[in-house]
C-alpha cells in the first residue's frame, strides 16, 4: 500500500467507525459475528456506496486487503474494553466526530479525481461520512443517525463546503484545508451533541 | 441538458417523487435535513438501483447536476405548505401515482437501450418506480410500501407490458404508447386506493 | 444457458432461496406480489450485491433471464402449499442450508474468476450465501438473520476456508472441494439450530 495522506486520512476513518461499530453492536450484545460484521458495515459502508455511485468497482475494500485486516485488529482490540457503553460514550462521540471529518475528506477527493461538479463532490463526502453509520443502523434496526434529534450530515456538509473553498477556490495548502475541513466538523458535531444544537426548527407551533 | 420527451418523463417523475418524500417526512416531523434526505432518496432511490443493475455508472444524479437543483427547488417550495398530512393525502396519491407512471416508462426505456430482455425491462420499469419509495421507507423504518395491503407494483407491471406491447409489438408511436402506459399506472393506483382493490387471496380461509 | 457444475450450484441455490422466501413471506401473509418479490429478493439478493462489489455487471439476472424464470416457476410451485409455517419448519431450515452451501462456493469462485485475495474470496462467498436473507429480512422488517442467536454466517465462513484449502492448496478435485463445503456448511448450520451451538461469549457474566 502506496501511503499518501488521503490514505492515511482513510485508515484513521476506517479505524474510527470500526470502533464505534464495535461499541454499538455491542450495545445491543450480538454475538461475536454479529459484532464484527457491524464494525465491518460501519467502517466500509459509506465509501462502498461512495464507490458504487461513480463506479469505482471492485470498490476499494474488495481490492485491498489491508482494510479487512485493520479492521479486524481494530475489533479485537476493541472488544475486550467491554464495560458498561455510558463510560464509552465520550470516547464513542469523539471516534465517530473524527470519523466523520476524516471520511469527509476521502469522499470529496475521490468525486475531484472523477471530475465531478463541486456540489457533487460535497454529496459524495457527505455519503462516505455519514453512510456507513446509516447502514448499520438499518441493520440493528435502530432509527438512522441522519435523522435523529442532533446535527450530523449537516457537519459533512459544511466540513466539505469549507474544504472545497478552502482548495480549490482560496488555493490554501491541502493540508490546511485537510485541518480547516476536520476541525469544523469535529467542533460541529461534537458542540451539537454537547449543547444540543440543532437545524431551525420547520414546522409551526401548536 | 438536451431536453427530450424521456428527460421530461424523468424530471416529471423527480418532482413528483420529491413532493412525496417530503410529505412522508414531515408527517414523521424530520428535521429540515431529514427532509431533504427523504426527498432526495425517494426521487433518486428507483433510478439509482437501476443504474447499479445494469452498471449504468456513475448513476445519472451524479453525473447530472440537474437533479440535484430540482430536487432542492422541490423541496424549498414543498416545506412551506406544511400542514397535518390528511389535508394533502389526495395531492400526495396523485403526486405518487404520476412519478410511478412516469419512472415506469423511464426504466423500461433505459433497459431497451441496453437490449435486455423484455421481461427483464418490465422489471427495471417497476423497480425505477418503485423502489425510491422502498429505500424511503426502509430509511423511516415503516413497512414498505410494496407489502402495503393496495395495489402498487402490480399496477407497474401491467403498465410497463402495455408499454412494451403497444410500443414494440404493436409499432404505435412512442406519444401513444406513453399515454397508455401513464394512465393505466395512475388509474390502476388511484382506483385500487380509492375502491379498495387488491390482489387476490392466497391465503385459505379460516 | 451453457451448463457447468457451477451454474447448477447457482440454479439450486436459487431454488432453495426462493423456497425459503416464500416461506417467510407467507409467514407475514404477505399478498401475492409481497411474496414473489420476496422470494425473488431473498434469491438474487446476495449475487446481486457480490456483483456490484465486484463491478461484474449488468449483475446474473440482468442478464440472464432464466433466473427470473426459475423463480417464478418455484414461485408457483411452492405457494399452494400453504399451511401453518411451522409444519414447514425442517424443510425451510433443509432449503436455506443447502442454499448457504451451493452459495459460498458460487461467490468464491467468482472471487477467483476476478484474481481477488483468498480472504476477500471468503468474504464474498459469505456475502453471497448470506445477503439474500439479511435483505429479505430488512425488507420485512425482522432482525437480520446473521444477528440472531445460532450460527449462520461463520458456517459460510468456514465452508470457504476449507474449500479455498481444499481446492487451491491441497488440490484436491474440484468435486471433492464442493463437497467437503457443501457438507461441512449444512452440518454446521443444521447442527447449530438442533443442538443450540453459538459462538463463544464475549460479553462478562453478571
Amino acid at each position: 500500500m502506496d501511503i499518501n495522506i488521503l490514505q492515511i486520512l482513510d485508515i484513521l476513518g476506517t479505524i474510527a467507525f470500526a470502533v464505534s461499530g464495535v461499541l454499538a453492536a455491542m450495545g445491543q450484545r450480538l454475538d461475536l459475528f454479529g459484532v464484527l460484521i457491524t464494525a465491518f458495515v460501519t467502517a466500509v459502508g459509506g465509501g462502498t456506496l461512495r464507490d458504487l455511485l461513480i463506479g469505482a468497482q471492485p470498490v476499494a475494500w474488495i481490492q485491498d486487503i489491508n482494510y479487512t485486516i485493520i479492521i479486524l485488529i481494530t475489533v479485537a482490540i476493541t472488544i475486550p474494553f467491554n464495560r458498561p457503553i455510558g463510560n464509552y460514550k465520550k470516547t464513542l462521540l469523539l471516534c465517530d466526530s473524527l470519523g466523520l471529518g476524516f471520511f469527509t475528506i476521502v469522499g470529496v477527493q475521490k468525486g475531484l479525481l472523477y471530475g465531478l461538479h463541486p456540489a457533487i463532490c460535497v454529496v459524495l463526502g457527505t455519503v462516505t461520512a455519514c453512510f456507513g453509520g446509516v447502514i448499520r443502523d438499518i441493520l440493528l434496526n435502530n432509527v438512522p443517525i441522519i435523522f435523529r434529534k442532533n446535527i450530523y450530515a449537516s457537519a459533512c456538509i459544511i466540513g466539505a463546503v469549507l474544504y472545497l473553498l478552502s482548495y480549490q477556490f482560496l488555493s490554501l495548502t491541502l493540508a490546511v484545508s485537510e485541518v480547516i475541513c476536520i476541525s469544523v466538523v469535529v467542533l460541529i458535531r461534537i458542540g451539537s451533541v454537547k449543547y444540543d444544537w440543532h437545524l431551525p426548527n420547520i414546522y409551526k407551533k401548536k
